[in-house]
C-alpha cells in the first residue's frame, strides 16, 4: 500500500476533479509487477493504468489501490468490473469511496468472487495525496492552503517593496514542486501589479513542470494583458471580487487551492474561515520594517486570533517550514 | 566529560563573572565518585567542590573538568595546585583557559607529574554552558540572546495590547528555566509601563528559582517604585539610555544577557550589531494586526536585513522554537 500511495503522488493536480489514486499489481509471490495512477479527466483511472501495464500477468494477482475501486460508468467504465474482467483474485484498498455515485465497487468485486480487504493503511492514505479530494467530497469546496514566506519577524517585504529572496533555494524549490501538484494558486491583483509574478511551476532546471496550476488573480483592479500571470505557460483566471468564497466558487473542479498573498488576501481568507492549513516558511533573517505576512485590518484583540495546530516542522536549508492545520 | 558538562549546567548564571565549570572525579576502575560545579564568586571552583566530595578517594583518581584548571590565586587558591595536593593522578579537561591571568594550570599539573589530557569533547564544551563566558573572554562584552515570542505572522501583541498568552505553557516553562541561567534580562521602559512584568525566573510550582537574573529597564522614562520589576525578588537596574552599548557597559560582570523586548529594543540591539543569537518561539496562531516582534524604523530595503544561521529547531508543544546564530 505504501507503494500505491507513493504512486498516487504522480496524479496530484492532474486528476482533479477526480481523486488522485495510485494502484499497484502484486503477483502471487509478492512482487510488484505493475503500477498506475489516475490520468487527467476522461483518461484511465489508476487501476486501468496498472492493469494495462500488467497485461496477462494480472490474472490471479492482487491489486492494491489507495481508494475503493469505482463502480461508476462515466467517461470511463467502472474499475471494479475491469479488475474482475482481468482476472484479479484479490483487491486491497485503503479508503472507502465517500462519493455515492462512484461507491459500491467493494460490493461488485465481492459479488464477482474477488477477495477484498478494505482499510489497509487507511490513515496514511487519507492524510496523503487523497487528503484534498476527500476534503472536497465532505465540504463541497476545495481544501485551502495559505502559504507564508517571511523573515523571523514576520515580514514579507521591506518598506521599498523588495522581497527577493527572503527564503532560500530549498524553500523555493519545494514551493515549485507544490505548484506542480495543486489545482490553483491565488494572489491579489495588488500583488500582480507590484511584483508581476509568473506563478508557474518550474522544475529544478527552470523548465515548466508537466502540470501547471490555474493562476487566479482576485480583486477589482484590471490585470494588464502583458502581465506574466496571463502568459501561455498556464491557465489564468481573473475573479473580480474581494470575497474568498467567490474565488472558490469560480474553481468548481479544484480540490486544492494555494493562497499565496499578499497579506490582505491571506487575511481575507482567514477572516472568512477558509484557511484549512498554513505553510509558513520562516527565514533566519530580521527585517524590522515592511509588511507583515497577514493583514486583518478589523482585528483588535488577541481573542480574535485564529489558532491552528502544528502538524509538522521541517528544515529546508537555513529556513524552517512550519505546517499547521485548522485547530 | 559529558557528565562534567552536564554538571556545569548547575553553575550557569551563578558563577558569573567566573566560568560555569563542571568537574567529576573518576576512580581508577572508571566509576564517577564525586561531582562539583563552580560556586558564586568568592566560593570554591568546580574542582574544589568535586575534591571535597571525593575526600580521600581522590588519591590516584582522575579529575575530568570542562575547563583547564586555573593557576591563579584570586579569592580562591589555584585549582591546579589543589588537584596536585589531593593526589589526583590524571586530569582530563576540554577547553584550554583563554584568560592569561588564570591559564598555566596545564603546565603546573604536568610539572607536578600529573598525567594531563586536553581537548576532550572540546567542541561540546565550547558550545555548551561555557559558550557565553568564552564569548565574553574573546569579545569583552556579554553574549546577547534576543528572545521573540510571536504568532506565525510575527505579531507579539494585538492592537489593544493584549498578548497573554501567545505562546503555550511549554514555551513559557523553557523561558523561565532560561531566566534561571542568565545574568541579566533587558526590557524597555515602555514594556515596563505597558505590561508591568516581574521578569523573575520561576520554577514549575511558581516559586522563585534559586538564581534570578538582574532585571534591566533601559530607556529615558522613569520606572515607578511600585513596578513589579523593582520588587525584592531579584536585582533591578535602570539604565537611562536608549543605547544598547550603554546597557552592556552597565553589566560588567555579565556573560549572558537576554533581550526580551519590546520590538524597538530588539531593533536597537540588531541595529547596533549586538544580537549574537535569536531564540524565536513561534505559535501556530494568526493575528493579522498588532506590533511585529522587531521594529527598526530606519530600515528601507531588503539588503539591510540582518541574516542569521539556523542552528536548532525544537517543538515545544504546539509552538516551534527556532534558534539562530549570527550568520
Amino acid at each position: 500500500m505504501r507503494s500505491a500511495i507513493e504512486e498516487s503522488v504522480g496524479a496530484l493536480g492532474l486528476s482533479s476533479p477526480n481523486p488522485p489514486v495510485g494502484a499497484v499489481i502484486v503477483s502471487p509471490d509478492g512482487e510488484i509487477i505493475a503500477r498506475g495512477h489516475t490520468q487527467p479527466p476522461g483518461g484511465p483511472h489508476a487501476e486501468i493504468m496498472a492493469l494495462r501495464a500488467a497485461g496477462d500477468a494480472a490474472r490471479g494477482a492482487t491489486a492494491v489501490v489507495t481508494l475503493e475501486p469505482c463502480n461508476h460508468t462515466g467517461r470511463t467504465g467502472p474499475c471494479s468490473q475491469a479488475l474482475v474482467d482481468a482476472g484479479i483474485a484479490r483487491v486491497v484498498f485503503a479508503v472507502a469511496d465517500p462519493n455515492p455515485t462512484a461507491s459500491g465497487g467493494d460490493m461488485r468485486l465481492r459479488d464477482a468472487g474477488v477477495d477484498v480487504e478494505s482499510g489497509r493503511l487507511d490513515v496514511e492514505a487519507r492524510t496523503g495525496p487523497l487528503r484534498h479530494w476527500l476534503f472536497t467530497q465532505e465540504h463541497g469546496r476545495p481544501f485551502v492552503t495559505a502559504k507564508i514566506a517571511s523573515t523571523v519577524d514576520g515580514r514579507v517585504a521591506a518598506p521599498d517593496g523588495t522581497s527577493r529572496w527572503i527564503t532560500g533555494p530549498q524553500s523555493r524549490a519545494r514551493a515549485h514542486r507544490q505548484r506542480g501538484q495543486i489545482d490553483a494558486i491565488v494572489v491579489g491583483t495588488g500583488t500582480v501589479l507590484a511584483d508581476d509574478p509568473s506563478l508557474t511551476a518550474r522544475l529544478p532546471d527552470d523548465t515548466l513542470a508537466p502540470h501547471q496550476p490555474t493562476r487566479v488573480a482576485m480583486g477589482l483592479r484590471d490585470v494588464d494583458s502583458s502581465a506574466r500571470i496571463r502568459d501561455d505557460a498556464a491557465p489564468f483566471l481573473h475573479v473580480r471580487s474581494r470575497e474568498p468564497a467567490d474565488v472558490l466558487a469560480a474553481l468548481p473542479d479544484a480540490t486544492w487551492v494555494l493562497v499565496e498573498g499578499g497579506p490582505a488576501i491571506i487575511g481575507a481568507f482567514v477572516d472568512a474561515g477558509l484557511v484549512d492549513e498554513i505553510e509558513a516558511y520562516v527565514a533566519p533573517t530580521v527585517l524590522g520594517a515592511g509588511a507583515a505576512s497577514v493583514d486583518r485590518p478589523t482585528l483588535t484583540t488577541l481573542a480574535q486570533a485564529q489558532r491552528f495546530a502544528t502538524t509538522d516542522v521541517e528544515r529546508l536549508g537555513d529556513d524552517v517550514l512550519i505546517r499547521m492545520a485548522r485547530g
